[in-house]
């Protein structure tokens, strides 16, 4: 694109101001990484003032303050409401310095004051124990996003921008994380982002060049290449090129006044009465600049400017190599820091002027401190969503289904808000939750053919066949103070097993950070699960998120199994309402019976974990032979059936049934605030009776979550030992073992004594299992006295009977 | 481009056989989705010839068959050696179809013979009990690529084409997976290929426009921007489209063609000698056509053809609804089976003469089975690479590094055989394997400047930052028979954890074939670990991947924790020796102390876990007071340092040191191979005395793994436990309490009796504690006599004196 500025003087002593913030921010920059003290540089600088670790990355930073330098000088001309997202958040000491420079820093950080003591303190904390992180992290004020594992940058920004129409998030996407898979569609995000109702992303691909020791894919693609892949992806790239810092100033300056323009242009366009929308061709930057740009040149005889050896701490010892000290005395003099303090240490007056004022700085901006501007949800009373449950396993109904309602009133009652979102690959109705559809459609601007099915420029509902995307858009989403669900294969979360890492980790660090507001909590259904693909085959079968999840900080973390519909509604209404929280949520979506009236349900989702009498044989005063516990919908079915068998045949058989939803009451108390005390614990599970433990997923779980109680010795898990295929339901159990007969084979097993006198009724449940296998075989379904099964009491499965709907 | 085909005359008959040979892959895809008998329709369809439960996916079967086809031509035409690689495996029917067509599936499977009888068996046996999955999967002939996890098989391709000159990989993209973030990275694959020396992807990007209950984005987008977006990507793209099968026919041939002969132009220009190699344009094909062509338009009055309703199942009950029934039965019978398969049920002779024969099906293709053609990788003998260990603790040494050494020799034994790659994104350097680029360099299509480093046109390194592709690669060159590793920074495997998931699966299911060949094992190197991210922080910090492994099917999955260089040389040949098996291998890369020489590292590592009397103050014949356990490098350091404080302060305390490597040992037997049995455990960990288990990652594995132990107990398990930020390297340990004075108290505490009369020397140790918080918050640094201890009968550190190099 040819560059014409619609603001066509930008007188160059502006620019030349400009040039000198930038030297300001990247003196700053330098100085975080080498410098102890002597921060103005007043006397000669000497190895003691050096940090004993130099850990930082140069590299990338100049460019960075080059990028704010110009944000800025764009706000205070046009009055915008911008953030800064930046990708290569290893680029830390960069947006410490410009959040420094414009006094946000201080506002949030009083000790680290304006002036050459607070300069001394800035330098010295960075990569300092004690001090701040060498990255853009959840204490860089202004930062959403840490940029340690790359990839995520662009699709945080279009998370940020969605139904924040004022809001331009500026995001900064380095050629090294532009090689990354998930950065790679992010591009296609443009596809979802509605001008009329959402805010703008303004990609600036950044390309110095090179990584940590390699030069970069779209580095060394030629302009043309370049022009046409992102033509390809849906945007018009401006370039900017060079080295020369006055040239470069003019050139970037016109390519964000035309950018800034397009992206005013597209908005006002799309926000006339009757105006008909379509995907537009948003405005990006590509911004090539030398790696460690105003660095040193070379080093012991090296090129360092311009390639991959600036990329961290481009002169290595200046503590201990006279020569090393002096080049890096003459790099940072090079700024002239002379002529950006004063003699406090203050940034100088003209340049103080610069900066945007109150919460237009990038630094303040109230978008990147999420919770400030977060709105509570407003929630239905999930009890007007109620199966009726009359007696236990009487109603058939799809949790999910059931759920759907529920959410269909979320987004209706939070529609003025438009703080409600969500995200699915693809699944949204495959995972039942359809009725959404009534009141929403998906986001689509792309084009919509007449026979198209609830899709619209406008809507809650966001699918993209990405778990990448939608975990992306979600957090982004989140970060900025607003609300959402994302819904997802159980199998297929594990590819966001990364994302969700980083994410638990931004958690865990802003929760200790009293300026960080609450956001709302992540939340994850994850449906479809490995019970229920066996159409899909093993690919699609596999429990093992959750795992991930119960290894980070017990306060981030919630998992839950609940075994029916309203269990599930009492458990996704506390989810939507917690904050800083990821919760997990794992429930079917086929029909099944139900168990629990929603008066029971709440009490034992309350509880998050109980014994269900009704279910078990034991009697009111004694203590029973076996207890079978069971977390999640199919392994709560196999265990009642389990029950069920053995109530028949060994009548005297004292059985305790457990039901367990909320996963972290296993732990002790010391180790989650969930967690049951051993007392607790013991009076559920006794202190040495066998315990026969039906689990969702991978057994070793409850192992690990139950390993110092009392009766951990008598605790006998079943569960995912994968083992599975493309067969039928009932198989896939039986494959795992965890199946009806499995369980009440094991029962009699362990239970002393049992096991010899109750050998004729073990045989016929191996018979029952031969049978089984038999059946299907020859007929491709599951027996129908195994299919049909209903609990005793209830009188056979009825469709459900909806109490609020 | 325009179509120019260089075989100006396919005779329209050809097309009509081709076309016939189409209608007989569908029919049969159709068969496989819904008979149970009756396959030739040649009695009335009744509902019990219908199977009872349908599971499959009709959708995108006619694209993959119609391509299957027309390589079919082409590979007769041209005498071609073409794998293909299905991107929307759950076109399982497709697959399964055409390798029966062909032969392939009969001569694997005799039992479906190529008449009327195998063809009901066919059709039985697709999604049904005991028979065979509904996607692409390791029971596929020809199929090195599962597809149910959607975004790598055009990773997978390339994996395969690398150092395979004579190979064409055809790679069908769908449009769903298309939208995935691996995907849309792997398209940048291109910039690694050379065609002088590897073999050329043909990706075919098949839009049929929908996925479950979505359009999809590049279904959407126009031809000029597909067009606009490959040519970025580098590619020359020859779009096909309609839905007129004599019309497609023709333009997929001709397409076909132009597409083949560049790609032979492109590879005779490059292996011209003297030829200047530069990254051609490669072709690629788009083939528009629609959603489940030439199934049923229109059900219950609703849109099928070229929609979503397609995606699986478009007639839903065909055994309950007459209506249904009939349409089938039409729909089937449109085929003209009658034409198609002769008296006996094969197909008829005219159309056996269009598949390739023999190893050019491509059901047959070796390629495809790469245990076939695997050779074994040459090893230098590991001990030549022994860093020198007079006494424990003398030597220091850099263990990746020493490990480098051994790989580049590695690289130069099979240099002729051009079967070995290292993958890493961007870190073989950082991670200190730099020796390999002594022999070899990195690949790189794209310009090369004079002041690069290690950059090639040909070489066995391959980098980019990208876990997603560097996993692919690796995974597609390893199912093709050849051997790699991939090194990566350890929080970042995560990346891949749903990658490893699938192949780890792909190899759980080939073990359980008799003719799927063994392939080389997947290994993993994973270093720049949890304890030595003390310079990137916090999101750098996570050891969680191996949980993830532990879950896997204890006959594919290691994991080893070398404490040094010599053990890890020790474990990494091992690795490299075996076969179908996913290797874990976990090492430091900053110098530390060495422990055993090679001899005691050989013995230690073959038993994969020992007591290191060495170290321990237990008398020879009586118990231990305690058991230090470590496993992993830094944990083992910090064990050695806590015996040494112990040692000085408590002389009469017995203790015993057990260092882990291989940690599948401290499982039972029952569940794993190397499993101890629970005698010998007893044995080096006691029934009764108290483990202070210091261990790399989170802590709950070891619970986890050792719970059925008779101490289990006793055991009380340190590791990560989710505290980091950038701070110095003891700080990291000491935030995570693994450090050794938290385990040197741990050990008073948990001793009988100790506690109270060694209560002064818990102080000192919580006072040294307390001491070197303030030394690293003043000095940046840890304290000198942390930072250079060193195990006391050891004379001090020195620099490694290599025995064989």
């Amino acid at each position: 694109m040819q560059i014409t500025s619609p603001h066509p003087t930008n007188p160059t002593d502006d620019l030349d101001l400009l040039d000198r913030y930038w030297r300001a921010a990247n003196f700053l920059s330098v100085g975080q990484i080498y410098l102890l003290d002597n921060p103005l540089l007043r006397e000669p600088l000497e190895p003691e003032h050096i940090k004993p670790r130099l850990l930082g990355h140069w590299g990338t930073t100049p460019g960075l303050n080059f990028i704010y330098a110009h944000l800025n000088r764009a706000i205070q001309a046009q009055d915008l409401d911008v953030i800064y997202v930046c990708g290569p958040g290893h680029g830390g000491p960069g947006m410490v310095a410009n959040t420094y420079l414009e006094g946000s820093y201080s506002e949030i950080y009083p000790d680290i004051t304006r002036d050459a003591d607070g300069l001394r303190k800035l330098f010295r904390q960075f990569s300092f124990p004690g001090g701040i992180p060498s990255h853009a992290a959840p204490e860089t004020p202004g930062s959403i996003h840490e940029g340690g594992e790359l990839g995520y940058a662009l699709v945080h920004a279009y998370g940020a921008a969605f139904d924040n129409p004022g809001l331009i998030v500026a995001c900064v996407v380095g050629d090294g994380e532009a090689e990354t898979g998930p950065l790679a569609a992010s591009w296609h995000s443009n596809k979802f982002l509605n001008p009329a109702h959402d805010g703008a992303v303004l990609p600036i691909l950044h390309l110095n060049g090179y990584k940590i020791a390699n030069p970069t894919l779209l580095g060394r693609m030629s302009d043309a290449e370049l022009k046409c892949l992102f033509e390809g992806y849906g945007y018009e790239p401006l370039f900017v090129e060079g080295s020369e810092p006055a040239a470069m100033h003019r050139q970037m300056a016109d390519a964000l006044d035309v950018a800034l323009a397009s992206i005013r242009s597209i908005q006002q366009n799309a926000r006339q009465p009757d105006a008909t929308v379509e995907r537009p061709r948003w405005p990006m930057i590509v911004l090539r600049s030398p790696k460690g740009w105003t660095g040193p040149k070379e080093v012991d005889g090296l090129k360092v400017e311009g390639f991959w050896r600036a990329h961290q701490v481009p002169i290595a010892n200046p503590r201990g190599k006279p020569e090393h000290l002096a080049l890096l005395e003459a790099w940072m003099k090079s700024y002239q820091p002379e002529t950006l303090f004063d003699a406090q240490g203050r940034l100088v007056p003209e340049l103080q002027a610069l900066a945007p004022k109150g919460a237009r700085r990038m630094g303040a901006n109230p978008h990147a401190n999420g919770g400030l501007l977060k709105r509570e949800l407003k929630l239905p009373d999930y009890r007007g969503f109620a199966v009726e449950v009359t007696s236990p396993g009487k109603t058939i109904a799809e949790a999910t289904r059931e759920l759907g309602k529920f959410l269909r009133e979320v987004i209706t009652l939070n529609a003025d808000n438009r703080n409600f979102r969500i995200m699915g690959p693809d699944e949204t109705a495959s995972n039942r939750l359809d009725a959404v559809f009534d009141v929403t459609e998906r986001v689509w601007m792309e084009g919509i053919e007449p026979y198209d099915v609830h899709l619209a420029h406008d809507g809650r509902v966001m699918e993209v066949l990405s778990e990448h995307l939608c975990q992306g858009w979600l957090e982004g989403y989140l970060l900025t103070g607003r609300h959402g669900l994302f819904s997802c294969y159980e199998a297929f979360i594990h590819i966001v097993d990364s994302m969700f890492n980083q994410h638990a980790k931004w958690l865990k660090v802003s929760r200790e950070l009293p300026w960080r507001r609450p956001i709302a909590s992540l939340n994850y259904l994850l449906t479809s699960h490995v019970w229920r693909q066996d159409h899909n085959g093993f690919s699609h079968q596999d429990p093992g998120f959750v795992d991930l999840v119960a290894n980070k900080k017990a306060d981030i973390v919630r998992i839950y199994f609940p075994p029916d519909a309203n269990t599930l509604l009492w458990i996704a209404d506390h989810c939507l309402r917690t904050y800083n929280r990821i919760n997990v949520i794992v429930a079917g979506k086929q029909p099944a019976p139900q168990w629990l009236s929603m008066k029971d349900a709440a009490t034992h989702c309350d509880a998050g974990i109980g014994i269900w009498s009704w279910a078990g044989t034991e009697p009111a005063d004694e203590e029973p032979d076996v207890v079978m516990a069971c977390a999640g919908d199919v392994p709560t079915l196999e265990t009642l059936a389990a029950v069920d068998l053995l109530r028949k045949d060994l009548p005297d058989l004292k059985i305790r049934v457990v039901n367990v939803v909320d996963l972290m009451t296993l732990q002790p108390r010391s180790e989650h605030p969930h967690g049951l005390s051993d007392r607790d614990f013991d009076s559920l599970f006794t202190a040495d009776k066998p315990v026969i433990f039906a689990y969702h997923g991978y057994p070793y779980l409850i192992h690990r979550l139950t390993y110092s109680r009392t009766n951990h010795a008598g605790m006998h898990v079943r569960g995912f030992i994968e083992e599975g295929t493309t067969t039928t339901p009932f198989d896939m159990v039986v494959l795992n073992e965890l199946d009806r007969f499995h369980l009440a084979i094991e029962a009699i097993e362990r239970v002393p004594g049992l096991s010899v006198s109750a050998a004729h009724v073990k045989q016929k449940f191996r018979d029952a299992l031969i049978e089984h296998a038999r059946y299907i075989r020859a007929h491709g379904e599951d027996m129908p006295e195994i299919r049909d099964w209903v609990w005793p009491n209830s009188s056979g499965g009825t469709t459900p009977a909806q109490a609020g709907d």
